[in-house]
């Protein structure tokens, strides 16, 4: 008893102490919360005067070009009016404020895209804090590996276990359920300022609805046709994102690195040789798939040419797999040659 | 050329203004984040404590009884001992601080479970506001309401559209999409403190997996014989479900009234006689639903014992078809007992 009574006494005493401590808490959390709606507003405002203005400033350089050229003045910056040389220093002062804006809007919430407000609802999923975001980031790219592994071992038992539509239906599933969820990370992720291209968040989506297919398609004569090469595929796919796991965990390893001192300009470089070569690897492996991808549709084309070939589930993944080499190779096409010529 | 300067100087102007307010935000923002942290393991501990010092005033308790009945003193509360006076003012003041500390739970993030642990990762959901936490409940409603207008329209449209399995597919993975994102969107309202059953989460995993099931059920003749009465079931379900929704409209508006005027007792009277009335009215539509949930596994189960039937979604979702029933049915029994006891 004795002893009940100082724990009690002990209890109502940091109890005491933390009522004090969580009022100043909340008071300080209401007035954060209104301080980031408040700000944000004028952030917004500030975002789109700044717009203006460059706007403007366009109109007006191009304004006095014209009229140089009319009286025959030279355009070429060498003997420049001072309303050029102010221009030109409002202009300098127009791109740093940009830079300060993209650094600003880190650190207020994003409103949701289309799709994450369909399926999370209004909920905030912003990362004000940059660690943190990288954090979700490696979350996001351990979260890929393991379910690439599982798909890894699962395909390869696959090519084995040939005769039970019902087990391909559940890794297909799998299948679904992966890109399905992966479309929501990549959502959040956008969010937070990554910039993933358009075209892989694309081609998850896509490839939501071909796994879907798949998984619908009946145990026909068309569909053991494309099986056993559809199973190939998986687990050759499975081994790529393998590899890009290591790349992309390389990138963020560095990008970390990078933050925490930033202003040495050898580790930048350091970081570009790296991703190069690193790219150099992953290249022939990423192309021979897209190229399989081509051969997947030109299989599934003749299938679909067949006289007993009734499945409608045939010709539908014949054009997305079009689809996806199309735009894969295009893609990273374009993102390649712009990092090599950097 | 005298707008724009005059434009810039003004915008420079407001630049200033809010970079200064910002530092001040951002100092604010990483201060309140540093709190959050800091303050939740406190109150962690804060309420293991308690949880403790309830054991042991329970242990007290009991001994003191003992005690008193070995010596022959009578055990009730007429005359008590001062210890026991102590004991009981503390068991009091006990429970209020559980009151404080469950109010106090819903100032801080609490950790995702597994579920979105592995869809959304570590991002955090949690709604720090009430009156947000009510519009986030809201706008779930109002989702699930959209939805189930498009499935009772598309399932009264399917009753008389029969004969093309693609546009039952279709339906199927509607519904598949809508109650995976249903348990997600629900695992985000427990977070956030909701008291949703548990067989209510489980409930829509369940469903998720029977629509999944009825997907890809090739269009066989076990197909056809079942197909016509789930497509009238889902129909009587949607409608179902609308009424649902105006039952919690009614119980979240009411709830919302509460909050603001918190201490009149008239109206928590007045709110518990409207859901005695609603649930009155909403009952005899949901045992319905429940017994076709019956009635469907039991036709399921005839078809499943027919010579030509070889499909194993047969007996899979005459099995989900009865543990639904029992689940339901079970979970609102002892829901609505409880209600009108109270
Ligand atoms: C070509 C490739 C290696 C270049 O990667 P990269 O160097 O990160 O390219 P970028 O600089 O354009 O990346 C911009 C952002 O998009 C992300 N990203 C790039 N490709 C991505 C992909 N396929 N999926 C998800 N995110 C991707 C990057 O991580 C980066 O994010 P951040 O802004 O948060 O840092 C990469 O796009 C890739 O792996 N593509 C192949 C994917 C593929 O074909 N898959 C299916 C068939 S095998
Ligand atoms: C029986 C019923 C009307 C009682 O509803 P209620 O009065 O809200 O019940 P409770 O007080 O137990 O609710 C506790 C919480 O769970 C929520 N909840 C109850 N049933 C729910 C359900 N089926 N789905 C989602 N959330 C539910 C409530 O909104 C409440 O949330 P809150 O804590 O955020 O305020 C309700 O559970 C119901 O509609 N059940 C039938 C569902 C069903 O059978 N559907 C499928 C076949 S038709």
């Amino acid at each position: 008893m004795e002893n009940f009574n100082q724990d009690w006494k002990a209890f109502e005493n940091d109890l005491d102490q933390f009522q004090a401590k969580h009022k100043e808490y909340v008071r300080k959390l209401e007035e954060v919360e209104s301080m980031k709606k408040k700000y944000s507003q004028e952030f917004n405002k500030l975002k789109k005067k700044l717009t203006d203005i460059q706007k403007n400033a366009k109109k007006l350089d191009f304004n006095n070009d014209q009229k140089k050229s009319e009286i025959g003045e030279p355009t070429s910056p060498n003997k420049e009016s001072s309303g050029d040389l102010n221009l030109n220093l409002i202009n300098e002062k127009i791109n740093e404020n940009f830079h300060y804006i993209r650094h600003v809007s880190d650190t207020f919430p994003r409103p949701n895209g289309l799709y994450l407000k369909i399926i999370l609802g209004g909920i905030s999923v912003s990362i004000l804090n940059n660690e943190e975001k990288l954090n979700y980031k490696e979350e996001y790219e351990k979260f890929k590996l393991r379910i690439t592994m599982i798909c890894l071992i699962l395909s390869f038992l696959l090519i084995f276990i040939r005769s039970y539509r019902t087990l391909d239906a559940a890794f297909n599933f799998l299948l679904v359920w992966y890109y399905c969820t992966l479309t929501i990370r990549e959502s959040i992720l956008v969010v937070n300022g990554s910039e993933i291209k358009g075209w892989w968040q694309a081609h998850h989506f896509i490839t939501t609805v071909c796994t879907a297919i798949l998984l619908i398609w009946p145990d026909s004569e068309s569909y053991q046709l494309f099986r056993q090469q559809f199973i190939w595929f998986s687990f050759y796919l499975s081994i790529v994102q393998v590899l890009q796991y290591y790349y992309q965990k390389g990138c963020l390893y560095r990008l970390r690195a990078l933050g925490e001192k930033q202003d040495m300009d050898t580790t930048i470089e350091g970081f570009q040789s790296w991703m190069t070569k690193g790219l150099s690897f992953l290249l022939p492996f990423l192309f021979f798939g897209y190229f399989w991808e081509l051969y997947n549709s030109y299989v599934l084309f003749t299938i679909s040419q067949m006289d007993n070939c009734h499945e409608w589930q045939v010709m539908a993944l014949c054009i997305i797999f079009l689809i996806l080499f199309l735009g894969n190779f295009v893609t990273t096409f374009v993102v390649v040659r712009r990092k090599y010529s950097n």
